[in-house]
């Protein structure tokens, strides 16, 4: 994985090239501050990975990659503020350190410099922006429905389904059909890689659900059982209501209900998942997904596959 | 002006042709609401204004001029999340009918719905997105140097000249200069017509402070010393400390310190205001920068300037 090294250390190299107005310091300190804490650089650096298939000179991928980066941020700000996150990636977030006009103003500044990153190529504007814009829009709409979903008790897994993959999975598809398109890829190969990109995010999202409740202490990082706690209806909890017979069912929902914080929710819930066999049911899901999106890459023909063979194996194996 | 009438109906046709999906309907319904609250439509109207002096059929300018009318509306919806605004054009703001993640979220994607009315330009599409983004940052800085003032005593005049720029006038400023873009000006033609806007753009907004203070209560449409009651430092505020002796500043000072929303309050500074001449030194101001304005339309060779002509000069004598 000497590749990936070398796209990360550019990508941290851009960002932290990026410069910032001085004034008014209470707009540019939070976005210094939120592209600061380290992340993984994930979408970026598909951009990077996707571009070297078709092309091994990245220079052309580098402001689209950042714009990217930056657009992610700018959702994790705003949803920071939706989601009354007290944290990000350990550290306060943004409308707790300095307030909520800050975090939704800041916020629209980023999304700003995104396109200044984009307007910055010198071929294939139009195409990136096309493919950026109609990204944008199902990200917002995909953090939409999950509020919705928050309120509603009569979520569907098909819907869940569709919003992750607006929410979390395009934009790692557009990340990627935006590198394949700076790098000079065919039409059909671009689409390939975008739905390589959008099977993996929904497996990526997918094993997120699945660590939060089965992951291990020692290694995932975080407290395991949060999205239980948060009465997130996520894959797991929406597969045991259509697994479940009628009983276990309504002690399932009434346990999903209940705002109640304690160890014991985390437990009987579980139990429940490991009664219905749902660690298996998802790990197979995520598979499925995984198998979808590594066959839009079989087709594609470059020699510089292998890193992204790699990277998406890395994700799918990963335990935090 | 049958022309500005046409040009007009242009615009509430394109607004009224646009397509929102029906769900996520919570993120789609305010969209559609605040875009159909009947606004000026100022700027996109300057953008189709400014195309026609170079080209007469304004087909091309109509996207842009849609974009620019979109990203307006965005800043109205986060602007008043954060001044906490209850109304909007007569009408309860998108926060108060809805809730506050609504307003965040909406106006993210009507962002970047502008964005999809610029990329539909067959041409000058990087120069377009150049002048659009930086417009689009300016805003956001002017909006924080705004609340920024709003808890600092030793604001300054040119500091709210600059802050005026900013929020308000960069952006007429920018639709012009985008009218002319699409319209086939040189880089010459486009500068003046920018500055052209950038001159109207703060007389406009100190008209609208002067208006505030001493518009007739018949006309005015709005309360009358609405911005005295809510202690905005505005051009005439900042002037008169300016004039005033030591006396004279402390009291209005004081006064201005003071939330009080009483009658007495706006009567009181009002009168300062008066003592100090303040109307006559903000009216000749405006002239000032009305005359600045002029000059850079009048450097520009095309028969069809009287209607920019006639359309500054009727926002210069408005009277509400």
């Amino acid at each position: 994985m000497k590749e990936l090294l070398r796209f990360s250390e550019i990508i941290e190299q851009e960002i932290g090239k990026l410069s910032y107005p001085k004034y008014p310091k209470s707009l540019y300190k939070p976005i210094q501050y939120i592209m600061g804490l380290q992340g993984k650089r994930m979408r970026p650096i598909l951009v990077l990975m996707a571009h070297q298939l078709f092309n091994e000179n990245v220079d052309s991928a580098i402001s689209p990659a950042i714009a990217l980066e930056l657009f992610h941020n700018f959702t994790l700000l705003h949803d920071d503020i939706m989601d009354n996150a007290p944290l990000r990636r350990g550290n306060p977030t943004v409308h707790e350190k300095w307030n909520q006009n800050t975090a939704i103003l800041s916020g629209d500044v980023m999304m700003i410099q995104a396109y200044q990153q984009l307007a910055k190529v010198d071929s294939y504007l139009k195409e990136i922006l096309d493919v950026f814009n109609k990204m944008a829009v199902k990200v917002c709409e995909g953090q939409q429905w999950d509020m919705d979903f928050e309120n509603r008790k009569d979520v569907t897994l098909s819907e869940y389904m569709k919003m992750i993959e607006y929410k979390t999975a395009v934009l790692m598809a557009a990340s990627l059909k935006i590198g394949s398109i700076t790098g000079g890829a065919s039409k059909v190969e671009q689409n390939h890689l975008y739905n390589f990109g959008l099977n993996m995010g929904i497996a990526f999202q997918l094993k997120d659900d699945l660590l939060d409740v089965f992951g291990s202490p020692e290694t995932f990082g975080k407290q395991v059982g949060g999205d239980i706690l948060a009465c997130k209806k996520t894959f797991l909890y929406l597969k045991a209501t259509q697994l479940a017979d009628d009983l276990t069912k309504s002690t399932l929902e009434n346990y999903y209900t209940n705002k109640d914080c304690s160890i014991k929710k985390v437990k009987v819930v579980k139990d429940i998942f490991q009664s219905l066999n749902i660690e298996k049911h998802t790990v197979e899901i995520i598979k499925s997904y995984y198998i979808k999106a590594t066959k839009h890459l079989e087709v594609i023909s470059s020699k510089n596959k292998e890193i992204l063979f790699l990277f998406s194996k890395k994700l799918m194996e990963r335990v935090s």
